[in-house]
């Protein structure tokens, strides 16, 4: 269950220890945290990228493929990736921004969110070692994912979840086929079973075991950022915050783009968001510690209830190490962060998107941005996946049901909200 | 309320006569439905339509925007389509097809379906007619596109859909802040009530006093589907069928691309594809009716539950001309292709989507089409709109939790599905 290749391995943050390419995530002499290493040099002279490079690429995150741990002879199955990014004209009106762009993964293919890009980078490796079940612990998003890629795969699946998950990210697992297990627990442990599960079993989980080729899956939401805006980093990026890895490997993403010289060398401040439910690594940045304090999720941002964060001290001395900030919210602002979203974009996110949306509402209010810098807001996943969070907000969805007539149309309008008399006049 | 352009008016299908551009569906003199009639030599002169000239375009549906009735100085605001083109080789295995394709509208952008194409175009139009208010009658998906995008451009929006929609639907219209109304009866009812409103009222309803336009949007389909397939055509396309417009403008779309000499002259097969609850339109082909016999809709696959499908008689009478054949599928049925396409593809369409899938499987099964034809599948909308469909499928919905301990896991896996003895080996 190895593989060699010239371009990247394992490697320990500690030690610096190199281990090849194997289902391992923490190094066996210090226990510190794997992460992959690249031979950029090697890289460069096998196939040089440049700018053209990647964009004669597909337009999905397969175009990055010599910046990530993909095994050599990997056919790219799937089209994930490649997120819209939109400029949020409206949004910067409604909270002080002008400057202000919306990077949308909540239309990732295949499954809505920013967790496609991981699995897919996980589950390329998990074949190339051999694993016929793959797994993960999951607060959602990522359940879906590995249940859909493992399926179009023909991997067997198996996936552990905290009991209190969303009916539609249950749902949403279960129709690939996939075993499902609710756990009588939060995140954490759900996270510590699987663990162990991944050393008794021949599994391959794609946070556990596999952990450091999943993570490098979402610096292509970094690079993505940085190519649609046409090759430059923003002045800011907002990140919501569970586990910590996302807001870190968008960061390398970018330092790479430098040190390959396909952008210009620039500082970029990073803010994190939290619900204030499970907020460790906010409070961690706030404190200004470097460590975080453990908390006991309670919050309906599911996705983001990760009390004991992985990398959570990392990232919160990064993003202080940027000159950035980190800020939490409370459930209701969560709420009016997913209608902000909606209302003035036309986008739907899940709660952790009202988290992102209402942080950085609150980050320009509290003048921590500034109205003309470039930032970049980045929504993670699909509103439809947490439309129980919302059902409370609209009375309107037991209204009464109207007679098919113009004239209780026109009654029930009035009642509604009044139509003024200018509009009833006719179209042509 | 009107504008002229050089390359495009409304034009009578029935009596020739032409209108300009403005607010009209129906011909006044001969009350037959208008179609965007384009001047296609007029077009090549001014700007000569290549697969380059397309190629260099953006990476969605502007890139047609030269073949689409869109306003001079329109400038695209959302990067609508261009959704992934799968090669289906699983659900091929399954089905006994060897060159199956599932056209991916389930990820579109920006609500999800294939009615952000249509919204967009019409939306254009409205903006450009000066309409400050938008709105249609819906089975849901319409009703989430123009409630998000008019969001995005700043519109108000009036929305009406039968009583019963799902709530998942009617939650991802009112988010955006639009004006909802649920009329007491169909589609069809809610549709002839809009046809008064927009007499009444100055608003652009996108499927009636826009209707020219809006349809013109789901030309883009046939075009992405030929173009990602390397600029030919398929030998099938099967089509769901609701108002009967998408299986048609597909056509019309590869008939434009024949005409501009993009792709190769060859003859392609339609399929139309409805459940039996709501079949009026595969009821005419497989009678050969010139004419649909309106029906009562009652399935839950409510996207498609149109008892009176405005163009069931013309896309009948064109499914027999291309010699191609239309089913229909039990409630059941509907349930079992969503389950299917998810399993096998990863991919989780809604009841739509399930409708389509087992008509495909019938067709194959049937012998209408053969192994190794190339065959497109439209899949046009989002599983997690239509989970109540579902939730009956999965006890597993309420199974139990489990407690967080590596024992109570391997008894529960056991009780499960059963481990086999050779999965119970370390990882490495």
């Amino acid at each position: 269950m190895e593989y060699s290749c010239q371009t990247y391995q394992l490697k320990c943050n500690e030690c610096g220890r190199t281990y090849g390419n194997r289902p391992l995530s923490g190094c066996p002499e210090c226990l510190a945290p794997l992460e992959i290493h690249y031979d950029f040099e090697a890289i460069q002279k096998q196939t040089p990228i440049t700018r053209q490079s990647i964009q004669n690429g597909p337009h999905n995150i397969w175009r990055y493929a010599a910046m990530l741990p993909i095994p050599e002879g990997f056919e790219p199955d799937l089209p994930v990736g490649f997120t819209p990014l939109i400029r949020a004209k409206n949004l910067g009106k409604r909270i002080g921004a002008s400057n202000l762009y919306v990077k949308n993964d909540s239309v990732c293919f295949p499954t809505l969110s920013f967790k496609d890009r991981v699995v897919s980078v996980a589950l390329a490796n998990a074949q190339k070692f051999g694993f016929k079940t793959v797994g993960c612990s999951s607060t959602g998003n990522l359940a879906n994912s590995v249940a859909a890629q493992a399926a179009r795969l023909g991997l067997d699946a198996c996936i552990l979840v905290p009991a209190d998950l969303e009916p539609a990210k249950i749902l949403n697992t279960l129709v690939y086929g996939a075993r499902l297990v609710r756990i009588d627990g939060n995140y954490d442990h759900v996270n510590r079973l699987c663990t162990q599960i991944a050393d008794e079993y021949a599994w391959g989980f794609v946070n556990v075991n596999l952990r450091p080729y999943y993570a490098e899956g979402s610096k292509t939401q970094g690079y993505e950022i940085a190519e649609q805006l046409g090759w430059r980093l923003p002045d800011n990026v907002v990140c919501p915050m569970a586990g910590g890895s996302l807001i870190r490997k968008i960061r390398k993403a970018f330092n790479e783009l430098i040190a390959l010289g396909l952008v210009e060398d620039k500082p970029v401040r990073f803010f994190g968001a939290q619900a204030t439910g499970c907020s460790p690594i906010s409070q961690s940045v706030r404190q200004g510690w470097d460590y975080i304090e453990p908390q006991r999720p309670n919050t309906i941002a599911r996705s983001l209830a990760i009390g004991n964060p992985a990398d959570g001290p990392a990232a919160s001395k990064m993003i202080r190490a940027t000159g950035g900030w980190a800020e939490d919210v409370s459930d209701v602002e969560v709420v009016s962060g997913m209608q902000e979203l909606a209302e003035s974009e036309g986008i739907f996110t899940e709660t952790a998107g009202g988290v992102t949306t209402a942080v950085t509402a609150r980050l320009y209010a509290q003048g921590r941005i500034s109205p003309d810098e470039t930032t970049v807001v980045c929504i993670t996943g699909n509103g439809l996946k947490t439309t129980d969070a919302l059902v409370g907000r609209f009375d309107h969805l037991d209204a009464r049901a109207v007679r098919p007539r113009l004239s209780d149309f026109a009654d029930y309008l009035r009642e509604l909200d009044g139509v003024t008399e200018n509009e009833l006049v006719a179209a042509d």
